[in-house]
């Protein structure tokens, strides 16, 4: 698909008015991500709109002593107007995004977001909701981290991430799962001895495989 | 001030027309809750749109175990719409609400909101802003729980008490302060034991004295 192709694919295209659609068509770009890059840091400007084409997206909060906290990803196919935090005035907290994998964007800029913003109540109103939707993931996972055992958060961690790709290999560094569930690399380590000293998991060239998949769903309950 | 007169100080009052002007008088409330009453809870309905004529709602996040985690407070005179969750879908969070004074609250219920969004784009939009808003300082609120260490939250928490009443004299109990910090009894009381023997505060017949408000201020920078 070209970039006029996808842009009619936006959520909000139907609301726009031709003078708008136009003012849309035209500051759509398509932006490339290697995998790993940080696409937007704490003294950047903010995207703007996106919906992710290719790869995915991870939203995390950072610490001053470097601490990274998972909020939310953005898959793909996913649209996301938090990723316009800037020009959102209610929105006093600072976000990093980076790329989870090589990802392609379409990218509304912030600046065409807020003339659209001004000028059209109902794509306000539109994002607005969507902002309220990420809050609420947002939310969920951060109960995970202030209230639950580690061994439910990494089960959580693993039944999510078998869910999503189909696969009971799970391709990833205890570095990453860290990361990825607000805690500690030692921790991971740590918990995943204990998984595996129980059956529920294995390790295999740099691979993690879930054994028993019931084992896991029993700590989630 | 009567009813009629409060309903017409609303933020959004002037957002509405003839018909949704008398929708919001009609269905407005005046409710009382006596200190310490929890007044929304996991099963029940949601308040709707309020404001706070005196006193203050705390709104915090309760674990399964028990454990409370404060997330912003409701002051006198500041309008509310988070409390409206219930019937904001892209909301699927529950938070608590309980009355940290005894409490005054004008209340639009969450039926007559509903429709007042629903007829209204400006007022929905209007309502969304503050609800992102609260979202601002919730995240505020749980990256100091998820960053800080707890004498720097200890001593933002004394201080930003001072701010607020404009007193060096603090009339909580350890545990009262646990919860707002999230955090626990014993681990206040460490860390007050510490901050006391630091001659930065002092006890006396049940109260907090800041003795040392330079010294509270560079423990937060």
């Amino acid at each position: 698909m070209n970039k006029d192709e996808l842009v009619k694919k936006l959520p909000f295209w139907n609301m726009l008015n031709n003078e708008e659609a136009e003012l849309v068509k035209m500051s759509a770009t398509i932006n490339k991500y290697p995998k790993g890059v940080v696409a937007q840091g704490f003294e950047d400007e903010c995207l703007g709109v996106i919906q992710v084409l290719k790869g995915q997206l991870r939203v995390y909060l950072l610490s001053e002593e470097g601490r990274e906290v998972t909020l939310f990803r953005i898959n793909e196919g996913e649209f996301c107007t938090l990723t316009a935090s800037c020009i959102i005035e209610q929105i006093t907290f600072e976000t990093q995004i980076s790329a989870e994998a090589d990802t392609e964007l379409l990218v509304i800029n912030a600046g065409t977001y807020e003339r659209l913003a001004d000028s059209n109540l109902q794509v306000k109103c539109f994002t607005y909701e969507l902002i309220i939707e990420r809050f609420s993931e947002i939310m969920w996972a951060l109960q995970q981290i202030l209230f639950m055992g580690f061994d439910k958060r990494l089960a959580v961690f693993l039944y999510d991430e078998y869910s999503r790709t189909g696969s009971l290999e799970i391709k990833m560094t205890h570095e990453q799962i860290a990361k990825l569930t607000g805690s500690a690399r030692e921790v991971v380590s740590r918990m995943l001895k204990r998984f595996a000293d129980e059956d529920i998991v294995e390790f295999k060239r740099g691979v993690i495989i879930i054994k028993n998949i019931a084992a896991l769903k029993k700590i989630i309950k």
